[in-house]
């Protein structure tokens, strides 16, 4: 339907953590990406707390019909500004790509069972805001085709970070942890991946429990450094199930929220705050570990790539150097070419330029879906 | 981005009274439009149920992310059905227009305050399984542009019933209740239109309450033209502050559904069924035509056309006609070439069609919309 070769995109993530909402501005010339500008719109405290209420089980239809309009709005501010501090007219973008925020994701399986999602954050707000076409709502059609509807980021991992030489994993440390499985010089079809489990989630609850609300993260991991993984609370958390299931697999709040961390708190009273932490990133980083290994079975050795906010924790990223135990090298995807809060966004660009040329955009082996899919809506400026 | 002159489409009407979806096949040959078919697949109880549910202020978030993509599947197969009924394969089916089922609806007005509106039905499920386009979810570029996002019946209803001699006033009876004013001769500019008020969706809540819960609502009005109008009820009604405000304006079961009708059966314990329900009837009626005369001013006689579910309640057929008193003569919109229930349906093939051809769905003067917007989200097979 866009017709030009050469064509400039923006991609919108609001992530499972519920900070705000990150940007990026990307240059597509056939199949080569380039990222022009990165911006990240961070959401007021009073709809940072709106979005966690309604995205408990019971969050409410009135709230999240208003929060669906109101994020739209936010999601056209926050690529308006980015593009207005790096400089480039409105004009000159072709399309957005928006994932939205995530309200529920309900991947279940089963005879008869329904699988589930739901993002929020109107196209049509930011389509009439910004002027141009929106391509939103990535996951349903992975859904109706039987997948999981997640993860969708392997195949931008692929295109941003695959290597000929070098195996590579590519790890995004979000709400949700997940990982990409790039042998060297592989095509798309030999891409795997899957959710790990948690991430900033129950980091992010665990700092705000501790600081009474004080404090929504810890910046750097600096709490998490002065602590110890204590033993048992992190043997109590790797024997969560979910580490175990086969992929293809992924998860949300739903399974790894408030609830999950009300037990875990209520099982271990004694842990201080930083050993708490502590362990909380260990368990970030031994779960993806451990179900790399088990699942990818990666033959030699690897570069583990790490994109996301949680890329910054210091905390994570040590647990994992160390429980790589030498059969991986860690990078920052920023020594990549695209720094750490910019992949997700630019996902989010290439996945609406994949929908915008009629290309599909799961990988059937990645999400469990019986074929590929075109993803996403279509909403007209 | 559609570029044959002729063809087929599908639409979807999921009505505010949640009773089932109706379904018009619809050929399009350039601006005129003929119905080729139509259906009606009624919601299970327990499916009803649940979307009365969600449909509540506290509607929980995991049903309505459930629901939705349950309502896509029961749209999807509501459309094949209809299709093979009619003898015509979903190969010949260039689009379907999808209105999805409304779970709130809440526009609003004042600084800073904001509109929303929030239609579930997932358009990917009904793109995968029909294998065709779809283009859902109508309201939201109305709202984004300032607008009600309501009613979007009235150009449509141009398209159907405009006359070139005759003034012409078309009520759809609905679980909402809303009328388009269609002087003789006159172009899109010069339609009128806004929701009058509750129709079904009071009328079923009787019904629903005095057969506790075994009857949904009353077929042909049977039971309300048992019955006569209470006229102190029917002054309690009747002083809604809605039917004073000034058009554009639009309303839904925020203002109409469980709290307002448990309001008016506090105050009138006292009316026995019967008169209860003719009551009723008689506000659908009374409201609507008292806020035509006020609010349209025909200045000549002129047809009064009834469609929607309501046009088969023999009371508001009774009311409306006696209310008008000669004013205007009343048809059914089935003498005009396109069924009571088919109209709905028609209206969203009709939005679909448009936007696939990049052409505005709403008017400004009736929604109050800052401009005319290119409607809807395009889902691809």
């Amino acid at each position: 339907m866009v017709s030009p070769k050469l064509m400039l995109g923006i991609g919108l993530m609001s992530g499972t953590s519920g900070d705000g909402v990150d940007v990026a501005i990307v240059r597509f010339d056939g199949g080569k990406i380039a990222l022009l500008a990165t911006g990240f719109l961070p959401y007021p405290a009073i709809l940072r707390k709106e979005i966690m209420q309604a995205s408990q089980p019971d969050g409410e239809a009135q709230l999240i019909c208003r929060l669906n309009v109101e994020l739209g709005k936010v999601f056209a501010a926050a690529a308006m500004l980015t593009a207005k501090k790096a400089g480039i007219s409105m004009d000159e973008i072709r399309f957005i790509g928006s994932h939205g925020q995530t309200i529920r994701h309900q991947p279940v399986s089963g005879k008869g069972k329904i699988s589930s999602t739901l993002q929020i954050g109107e196209a049509a707000e930011i389509a009439h805001m910004c002027g141009c076409l929106v391509v939103s709502d990535f996951r349903p059609a992975d859904i109706a085709a039987g997948g999981c509807g997640a993860p969708l980021a392997p195949l931008a991992h692929h295109a941003m970070f695959a290597d000929e030489k070098q195996d590579r994993i590519v790890h995004n440390l979000g709400g949700i942890s997940n990982i990409t499985w790039l042998p060297a010089g592989c095509g798309q079809e030999k891409v795997a991946g899957f959710d790990t489990g948690p991430a900033n989630m129950l980091i992010d609850l665990a700092v705000s429990h501790f600081s009474k609300g004080k404090a929504a993260f810890d910046k750097g991991g600096k709490t998490a450094m002065e602590g110890k993984v204590d033993k048992r609370m992190f043997g109590y958390c790797m024997a969560h199930p979910y580490y175990s299931e086969k992929p293809p697999k992924s998860t949300g709040r739903e399974t790894f929220g408030a609830d999950y961390f009300g037990e875990i708190l209520k099982r271990h009273k004694k842990v201080g705050k930083e050993d708490f932490l502590r362990t909380l990133c260990a368990v970030t980083a031994g779960s993806a570990v451990s179900q790399a290994v088990r699942f990818l079975k990666p033959q030699k050795k690897f570069r583990w790539v790490l994109c996301g906010g949680g890329a910054y924790n210091n905390a994570i990223v040590a647990e994992i150097g160390a429980r790589l135990e030498g059969r991986g090298a860690v990078s920052l995807s920023g020594e990549l070419g695209f720094g750490e809060k910019s992949v997700e966004p630019v996902l989010m660009a290439v996945l609406a330029h994949r929908t915008l040329h009629g290309l599909p955009g799961n990988l059937p082996q990645v999400t469990g879906a019986k074929m590929p899919m075109i993803l996403g809506k279509i909403s007209l400026p």
